[in-house]
């Protein structure tokens, strides 16, 4: 059945379409690398096992890679501000080496041995190789940006260095919250979560749609809203991203049930519960101030307490009210109504991922 | 006493004028990180300790942190091709940045746990924030060349990005040096060697010789002429150095006497004594095919057996050959002769460090 023209396409349908079209150019680009970093990165991508074997059905459908939000996003405002998808893809490119580079770091920073339901790249390759792929990804990146045949690379290389300071400013921020206290005068304030998200996760959304705008050679004003909008989306990502951790479906996300609370990471409904300081509040800072790793019982305690506390609907707020800012982004400026129409369709599919 | 001004610089002289003009813009540029990475790029640039307390005297005389070398050779290379050396600042501060980046994360890789006499920064803060730290230099140095207000901007940052995959290649291939056999169709061959070389230390000294010339907005095969005398130059560094990892004294080098010998590393001496394959070569091979790293007693017996194959002669050889090549790289295109005379007076200066 051919499927008519004017029908909407659903999220399933756009995200295949972007992914169709970067993936050639990605995978081009990450065969330019040493065949061992570029084996490390293959495997990162979710396209081989250790030893380079290829996943198989991944070519494609990428099934194993996350569903592809970042380069689907650089596309999409490549779109909205009126140029063909094809022009940002280039960018769609650097932004999906980006994500992988920092994925990779960040899990040898915090420890990480499991990604995806598979070792992470430091984990199965060690650690020293591990950073030499990131690296590897870091620098093809920014190669891939400064070589790529447009008038518009100059700018594009700036918008996507200012987010790589960004993004090593998010994981700083992140990094140091760990030995933070969870009550008193230093304790970690949801404003400083927020301003750690919107670097850490913020970042690289709000690249990934303005690098689309910057290559599609849209005015200042423009490739300003589109990057505030992805802004947003990061944010509203990493809250949900934040429930996940906690709430979770190991069988979804990779990861053991109640894997944050654990580690006693301090994610956004945590620190939301802590600052109503009520009775869950008190008994919350109780179990997570008792010692070590929390075991099975006390995680699912202090899940319960967080829920009480109010720490699991303000993050849902939370993550709403950073969708609203996306739409109204997108609606402060003229944009090519079917491409908004798209990145509209993909706005609740990034929320309502399987807990 | 002043100094007349047709009096030819010295050496030092030269390298200490060259990092006059440049630390104001690297000091600048580091304080523009998160204070956490900054400490740890201030610490590893040898101007603090651990906690950020300054090293007292390195304002201005720079002494603990090598010789500035590379930010030299950018500042003299703008001024060969005919522009004044603050042109090229910004480039002499991205070839500082990322020498540091790859300091460090080379530290981890090899798990060198001392440089310069002092802990490395792994080893000083932990292997995760020392991935950080050079994450933050290496976004901090594309985004300086990035965001400089030249019109050379972009070809700079292409200038850079090369080098950066080439640095990563080098370190690759160093890498999986360790790994090969000693002996037999696998082994290490020096033309191997030479390649990795040329990758992990000839590009970052190209990409300083070649920064210098693409800022100062020299015609291609000036720029090309520059970067490739800077290659050979990094090349004979490179011999400099395993020379130095074998014979060099520890005051000197930071580093344990024999330090590369008694860690089985693959350098260029080693390799040169046993593709003479005689007696002392064969020698040497049953020394490093014994067993784990080696102790003194054998360190110095290897050491001795190099020098009888002839690996020491061969190494020096293979420095005063690349030497010889990057003079006539000087030779080959018409650039302003005193600046030309500075580069020629630092040469004998990068050979002949103490060993």
């Amino acid at each position: 059945m051919t499927m008519p023209t004017t029908a909407r396409a659903t999220a399933p349908q756009i995200l295949a379409r972007c992914r169709d079209l970067v993936r050639p150019a990605l995978t081009q680009a990450v065969q330019r690398l040493h065949p061992w970093p570029a084996e490390m990165a293959a495997f990162s991508l979710g396209w081989s096992e250790v030893g380079g074997t290829l996943v198989p059905g991944t070519h494609g459908s990428h099934s194993s890679h996350g569903k592809g939000v970042r380069q689907a996003l650089t596309v999409l405002c490549a779109e909205a501000a009126g140029a063909p998808g094809e022009n940002a893809v280039v960018g769609a490119v650097a932004v999906e080496l980006i994500h992988t580079f920092s994925l990779l770091h960040d899990d040898i920073m915090d420890g990480d041995e499991t990604r995806r339901q598979r070792a992470t790249v430091w984990k199965a390759y060690g650690t020293g190789p591990a950073v030499l792929a990131g690296d590897a990804l870091f620098a093809l990146a920014v190669e891939t940006l400064a070589n790529s045949r447009t008038v518009h690379s100059g700018a594009a290389v700036r918008h996507l260095a200012s987010t790589l300071n960004d993004l090593v400013r998010g994981q700083a921020e992140d990094l140091l919250f760990e030995s933070r206290p969870w009550t008193g005068p230093d304790a970690v304030r949801p404003d400083e979560y927020r301003s750690m998200a919107g670097h850490k996760t913020g970042a690289l959304l709000g690249c990934a749609a303005g690098l689309g705008a910057v290559l599609a050679g849209a005015p200042a004003p423009t490739v300003d809203a589109l990057a505030r909008a992805g802004r947003h989306l990061g944010v509203a990502f990493q809250a949900v991203d934040d429930l996940l951790g906690i709430w979770g479906d190991p069988q979804v996300t990779g990861k053991p049930v109640h894997n944050d609370l654990r580690r006693l990471k301090k994610t956004y409904p945590v620190l939301a519960a802590l600052a109503t300081d009520g009775p869950a509040a008190r008994h919350l800072v109780a179990l997570l101030t008792s010692g070590d790793p929390l075991d099975d019982v006390t995680a699912r305690r202090a899940a319960r307490l967080i829920e009480d506390a109010g720490g699991r609907s303000a993050t849902l707020t939370e993550a709403h009210h950073h969708l609203d800012s996306a739409r109204a982004c997108l609606d402060s400026v003229s944009l090519a109504p079917t491409a908004v129409g798209e990145i509209l369709t993909l706005l609740p599919f990034l929320i309502d991922r399987r807990m």
